[in-house]
């Protein structure tokens, strides 16, 4: 990319991470067109992450929607998911909602990949994303394996494009990282633009590394980053049946990353860094979307920091607001009442990118002009306040747009 | 009106109920315009409730949200809820989040009128609606009291204009009741077409009866009405600093209702159909609104079907579909499975307009042409089963629509 791939000024590079070229070593990636999201099989809909290297281990987190797609069950039953190999992941049809059939046709895709790339099943995860309620064509998609395997090269670009629905920003990276012990990697792609809202997440994130870790270890490290990354993102607050991340690493670079030191201090910083990104990117690609919200909330008690954060980020009235950069701030004030039922009379505070907007429950005079310049920027923060001491809270959300009903009104997504 | 005011479906005329073009005996409305709205008060934006007569009875029911509009404190704190003999109501500025300044002009508004109308300020109801966080200006408001209450008559109509903020439909009627013990009327005046989803309700709402009823038994009546009418719509889940719902029984009719007869029974039942249907009202005239969903969730256990209820009608996902008569259902069960964690696999069922699209938690063969012809209609009907044997709850929505974030984006409202 072109672009300095950490673009938000809510997202940092840390010391020591440079862009790669590469993807970290001993890992190879896939993208073709296997006709589930058109018939004559032109649009780019299955992709492959394989790790050339055994021995590596892994990492992955689901959402807990009630209603889960077979490919999540599948993965989270039949796989080792502390030593996955592979991953498919096919576009164009969520295959949820399918039942037990569902749930052949997901093994039925496992098992083809597992043969094709010489793995056994529970070494191959499964992930699907697209329409919801019709059943996934496991079949053409099991005969499309070994060209899937065939098309296998040290580039994300075809994997990323075949993962994505109504994705239009690139959302993919890798990136070189210099940890005491040596030079790593770390590379990751991710889709997702609607229906999201993280519990854990909603969407579908695969990241590499080539640096040796502990399994354990790994898991610690993809749960705390999701917590600081995509379970603080909503678009439209709709959690997803489909949600998957998995970290896969493979020790190829030969560096060894110890528990607790330096090493895994900064593959955990750079992780963090390079999923916080990619999670500001999910937002700022949510559907139709023109502005990024921050709303970051302080104070209250017994959760009510992140009930005010999630109402306010999934109000419709504010993201309207924040699509048309209308200064409106007495619907953050509604979102915060809701939020926050019999707690009247509420010293709450609201700051729009400085501008103190209410203070002590009421209205407090501000710079009109400098409001109005203020919303309508790219990235737009909302600074409340409540009474006690609760720890602080962060939300990155998308506004409400005309492109997002259009989105969603006009087409079976 | 000149179509049926029991325009929906899903409700009806109860047996003994009249339109009437009187309103109950003993209660005059106006509606003027004082400034609040445009400085040149040219555009209705004061109304007026009064009972002529003394010595009947009120109910009142509010919002709870933490972020409490000073008429709704003023008028929860000052006055006597069970005796009030008028309701003074604006449109054009909530008085929310205002403070201590708020309250000082709101019963700067409650003295002027009582003092234009011979009572005590305790007697005086206020109610106010739009834009939040700025100080409604008491002095103007007050200084228009006197060609207020010179406006009073006996017709609704101006009242009913004044009231109103997004509006577009008419939402006020009067009823004629016959009861065992004779022949009553019944009125309601309401307001409310966006920052609405009930708890109870998030709107203006007057209504007025010529019978005679004791206070507590009004209180009851109301509660019970609202629990089955504005308790269960939500344009788009956002509850409001404003909610005021008043009830006025003054006895003028010289017909007594007492606790526990047929005389209560059918009252009750006449103000439930009535309140229900401007419910409706209020969901159809949802901001941008084309369609009317309604869903019923049978099942479920501990609140879950109260839950699955409320995700289905606020998801953006489901609501933009409703617009664009999209028969995709997997929106459904996405909002479903989110409103559930931790539950798969739920064996859920979907009927949309009596076509079974979802059994046993997966997919069902279904007519889809028939489907794409149901969910076109103007109201539209998604049945939920789920496992378990709790109580059946319903609610109404609205539609996503590009209107509703045209409404929303534009204007400061």
């Amino acid at each position: 990319m072109s672009e300095d791939f950490f673009s938000s000024r809510w997202s940092e590079r840390p010391e020591g991470v440079r862009d790669s070229a590469a993807l970290p070593a001993g890992f190879r990636l896939a993208g073709i067109a296997c006709g589930v999201k058109d018939p004559e099989g032109t649009t780019p809909d299955l992709g492959l992450v394989l790790s050339d290297v055994a021995g590596g281990v892994s990492a992955a987190r689901f959402c807990d929607s009630g209603v889960l797609a077979a490919p999540v069950v599948l993965t989270r039953e039949r796989c080792d998911l502390r030593g996955l190999r592979a991953v498919v992941a096919n576009s164009g049809n969520a295959n949820a909602a399918t039942g037990e059939a569902g749930i052949a046709e997901a093994a039925r895709v496992q098992e083809a990949a597992a043969r094709a790339l010489g793995l056994a099943p529970h070494e191959v995860a499964v992930a699907s994303t697209g329409v919801i309620g019709v059943l996934l064509p496991g079949e053409r998609v099991a005969a499309a394996m070994p060209a899937l395997a065939s098309a296998l090269r040290a580039d994300a670009g075809d994997f990323a494009v075949a993962i994505r629905t109504t994705d239009v920003l690139e959302k993919h990276t890798s990136l070189g990282v210099d940890l005491p012990s040596g030079s790593i990697k770390i590379s990751a792609q991710c889709k997702g633009a609607g229906m999201i809202s993280p519990r854990f997440a909603t969407m579908l994130c695969f990241v590499q590394t080539d640096a040796a870790l502990r399994a354990e270890r790994a898991d610690r490290l993809l749960g705390a980053a999701l917590e600081r990354s995509f379970d603080r993102v909503s678009v439209d607050g709709q959690l997803s049946t489909n949600d998957t991340v998995i970290l896969m690493a493979n020790g190829a670079s030969g560096v060894s990353v110890e528990p607790g030191g330096e090493d895994e201090r900064l593959l955990g910083e750079a992780l963090d860094a390079l999923l916080r990104q990619l999670a500001l990117l999910m937002v700022a690609d949510g559907e139709g979307a023109r502005r990024i919200g921050c709303v970051r909330v302080r104070g209250g008690e017994h959760g009510a920091a992140e009930r005010v954060a999630r109402a306010v980020g999934n109000s419709p009235l504010v993201k309207a607001a924040l699509f048309g950069a209308d200064p409106n701030w007495g619907r953050v004030a509604q979102a915060i009442g809701a939020a926050l039922p019999g707690s009247a009379p509420l010293a709450f505070e609201i700051a729009i990118e400085g501008v103190t907007v209410a203070r002590d429950g009421a209205a407090a005079a501000h710079d009109s002009a400098a409001l109005r310049q203020a919303v309508a920027r790219d990235e737009v923060l909302y600074e409340i306040g409540l009474p006690g001491d609760g720890a602080p809270v962060e939300l990155f959300f998308s506004d409400l747009s005309y492109d997002y009903v259009k989105i969603n009104a006009e087409y079976t997504t």
